[in-house]
């Protein structure tokens, strides 16, 4: 008997759930609720990559030699630095008899949980990988439970730009539902030019903020973002500054945010997101960089009445919801667009 | 000019709040809208403590050590490890002419801003102290910011009762909310017989829980919460365990929980919690060994469809009512004054 969340492929430590474990059993058997993945692409989590990439100092082979042991060792993909994953893209080779998710042999799919706790297996020594970027062209096999989420790419679009938008397809749900539950709310975006952010900004324009700004780190996002017209106002801070960045979205909204949201990965946005937002306002925390104590201790020491949400990457539907974004919001396809084609080019 | 949020304490690294600063400016002349406290007791947060306590075996002069170098180095109590602090008591030694606290030279208080962000000098060496508790006599001064908080002791209650319950008075209050905001919900709390979670289990009965569960490690601790009464149904478990947790609280709430607060100050709660907890729910993290991306990969691994809070520990009127719920519930004042009890015998 499986479990639909995974504890029977757990080798170590015993007892947690696959995403706590230091090791997972990632054999190709199936049990009769799983389903097995034929690899196509890993999709490293922004935080994680950044992390390897420095740490190495931008040697993509020592890149490349870690992320091999770490899948070796782990048999998962997750940074151990930032605990954080990716996901993968690849085409169901096996399905079941009792597997609800609802998956054909051939369906080619990405996975919607996280690559922390995903089974996976490398076999081509990730050869076509230069270790210089987060899309990792792979081949070997990974193990979906009976309580895992994978979305059928659709064959109209690149699997590329399905692949970019469903990555972060948490992020414009929740941010939905937090800003459809003020009165039209002011909205700020902290790293809006990103993927997430995009995102965020036109689900939070969708869901009825009265006012929305996009916060960017340099220039040239500025003008992508403001060329795009995703949000009423782009500002330029670094939201590790937290006085800059408060500044900047108060002066842009005509005052404190009623919800902020954090799209960027680098640690130390805490207090400039909470300075940011106003009493009785919600602040998203979308990046895996966030530290909670910070957020916590940061709040308190502001005195600030502040509701912080850890972006819980679920949201029911959230995948159809990004999608619809991406081919019904003219702004989100062509930044979408652009982002992949600033990739080719690298 | 000073800042109401003390940057001008800031010494490294710059443009920080002085909760992320590695260092700050502890000298005890005072701005204008400081306040200066002559500090009697340090209370350590008990993550803090207990990674101290658990790295060095125990060895009470080694951990004295350790947080007079940390206290030395850094100008504040912040323990490098967890991120914590705790808080303190004291008297006002000097008010400058525009603060706005409201306090007045000889009021002794208690802080409810955090030590992580408070400038903190220790005059006695600790020398009072053994390094085997988290409460710490100590000599020496503090500094209060324009927007800290601090809560003038009552005269009637024995300070050190006021102090445990100030200490934690963010959980019942931020509990109340969030439970205020469920028509009858169902609520488990992680660690209910401790001082927060004790606090919590009264203020989500009084908030308008229909059921409530405390879950304990330990027999004498469910014997004690029994005892006391204030939930309706007491289970043990190990909140480590995801899969004995939500056993535990879906056998003793008839289902998941609505809401599920945290209080255990362990690592590696944050899967058992999401599992206890039915969607649609809401979990409150409150302990500071919360893993942010242990909360949301977790649940978005789960497929949980539940709202994550980060337990932030100002609510305003948090410290009235914490205090109003000890002086008004006999079963909240019994469990402090064993608590008390019981430290005081060690």
């Amino acid at each position: 008997m499986t479990s639909p969340v995974g504890l029977h492929r757990v080798i170590e430590p015993v007892g947690v759930l696959p995403q706590a474990a230091t090791k997972l059993d990632n054999s190709p058997e199936i049990g009769a609720d799983e389903v097995r993945i034929k690899v196509e692409r890993l999709n490293l989590d922004a935080a994680s990559f950044r992390q390897l990439a420095t740490k190495h100092g931008g040697d993509g082979e020592a890149v490349k030699a870690e992320v091999l042991e770490i899948i070796g060792t782990r048999g998962k993909m997750q940074n151990p630095v930032t605990g954080s994953g990716g996901m993968l893209i690849g085409t169901v080779d096996a399905v079941g008899p009792h597997s609800p998710l609802g998956l054909s042999v051939g369906d080619r799919v990405a996975t919607l949980v996280s690559l922390t706790l995903t089974p996976l297996a490398i076999t081509d020594g990730l050869a076509r990988w230069d270790g210089g970027g987060e899309q990792v062209p792979a081949e070997g096999h990974a193990i979906l439970f009976a309580r895992s989420i994978a979305a059928v790419l659709p064959a109209d679009l690149d699997p590329e730009l399905s692949l970019a938008v469903l990555d972060v397809c948490g992020a414009p749900a929740l941010t939905a539902r937090v800003v459809a539950g003020y009165d039209k709310p002011s909205v700020a975006v902290i790293g809006g030019a990103g993927k997430s952010g995009s995102l965020s900004l036109a689900a939070a324009r969708r869901a009825g903020a009265a006012r929305t700004v996009g916060i960017v780190p340099v220039p040239h996002e500025a003008d992508r973002l403001g060329a795009a017209g995703l949000a009423d106002e782009v500002a330029l801070a670094d939201a590790r500054d937290p006085v800059a960045l408060a500044t900047a979205v108060t002066t842009a909204l005509g005052g404190p945010a009623d919800v902020t949201v954090v799209c960027v990965d680098v640690p130390g946005c805490e207090h400039g997101a909470i300075l940011s937002t106003g009493d009785g306002g919600t602040v998203i925390f979308f990046s895996m960089a966030t530290s909670f104590a910070g957020a916590a201790l940061g709040a308190e020491g502001l005195a600030a009445d502040v509701t912080m949400l850890v972006g819980n990457g679920y949201v029911p539907g959230h995948a159809d919801y990004a999608m619809d974004l991406l081919r019904t919001d003219p702004a989100v396809r062509a930044l979408f667009d652009a982002r992949l084609a600033a990739e080719g080019a690298n």
